[in-house]
């Protein structure tokens, strides 16, 4: 298996890579050209079907490519890829193309036409599934139609950001699965 | 200072902390009973008005207290309460005191009926701002009106979960602020 190597992913299990919050990179695709944003105002909204709730500021350059696709990838990038990450958040895709700025690899996704980023632990390949509160609050529910994940490691080191340019990077993993009832696992 | 001594801090400012995806206890009031529940998916929406989305299933308890009252506190646990937080997400208000079962203080909010969890590390005091996705998708969008913080420590260990009873634990923090462009901050 490539650094990279990834397997299929059962779709209602992305909570375990979402929930805990990190930095995503949102790739997509519009009129022959793709774009690369950061976002950390994400939060899974169900199971099945697997949802995803995210906030695209109207300001991004990918928010339009994304409200007139209707599609996108979410990337789950590790701390491999922290200073590209600051990076494309500090950039605009108006002016750039950023997988070529920042050297990385656009592979073409299943069932979305934007792009999955190679170098990233994880790809969800996301389809619109309500645009409700875009209007209103540049809030879009995103239903995960397919979903690649790296097999190694178990529990990638992640970027949580706090704001200020300071990031908290995830840390130890602990079981209480002894405390919990079975029905709530 | 007490050991949980508090003060007030800038509503605009939350994502500091809500935004690396901790899970968080929603305290709420109704009809002279409180209840507190865990939640792990909810997202920063905005920072002026301060706006957190949050996914409250209509099989908790606490539901329909939040939807009447269209108030709640959403409190910060720290890992000193991980068996705590593990407790409150595995039995349900209908049959107990959750403050009373687990030993935490409630104390008065300013703004709100919910109480404040006192041994938490932050406690954000919330008013449903809009309920429209409450009926579709149990989302609760809700203004914090108020912020109370433990000025220490700086970054309080925080949990985060990624579901099979397995939560991973903040680590450690870094800045980048010197790849950041000002107006990013």
């Amino acid at each position: 298996m490539s650094q990279f190597g990834k397997s299929d992913f059962p779709v209602e299990n992305v909570r375990r890579y979402l929930e805990p919050g990190p930095i995503v990179l949102v790739s997509s695709a519009w009129r022959g050209k793709t774009n690369i944003m950061t976002m950390g105002w994400h939060t899974v909204m169900e199971f099945t079907p697997s949802l995803v709730g995210c906030m695209i500021s109207a300001g991004n350059h990918s928010f339009e490519m994304i409200r007139r696709s209707r599609e996108c990838v979410i990337n789950l990038p590790t701390t491999a890829l922290t200073d590209t990450v600051v990076g494309i958040g500090n950039t605009t895709g108006a002016e750039i193309d950023k997988f070529a700025e920042f050297g990385l690899t656009a592979d073409p996704a299943e069932k979305v036409g934007a792009p999955l980023i190679r170098e990233c632990h994880a790809n969800f390949e996301c389809i619109l599934r309500d645009d409700a509160l875009v209007g209103s609050y540049n809030f879009f529910i995103f239903e995960v139609v397919k979903a690649h994940v790296a097999e190694q490691p178990a529990h990638p080191q992640t970027l949580h950001y706090t704001g200020d340019g300071v990031f908290m990077l995830s840390g130890r993993i602990i079981s209480k699965r002894e405390l919990f009832r079975p029905e709530m696992l």
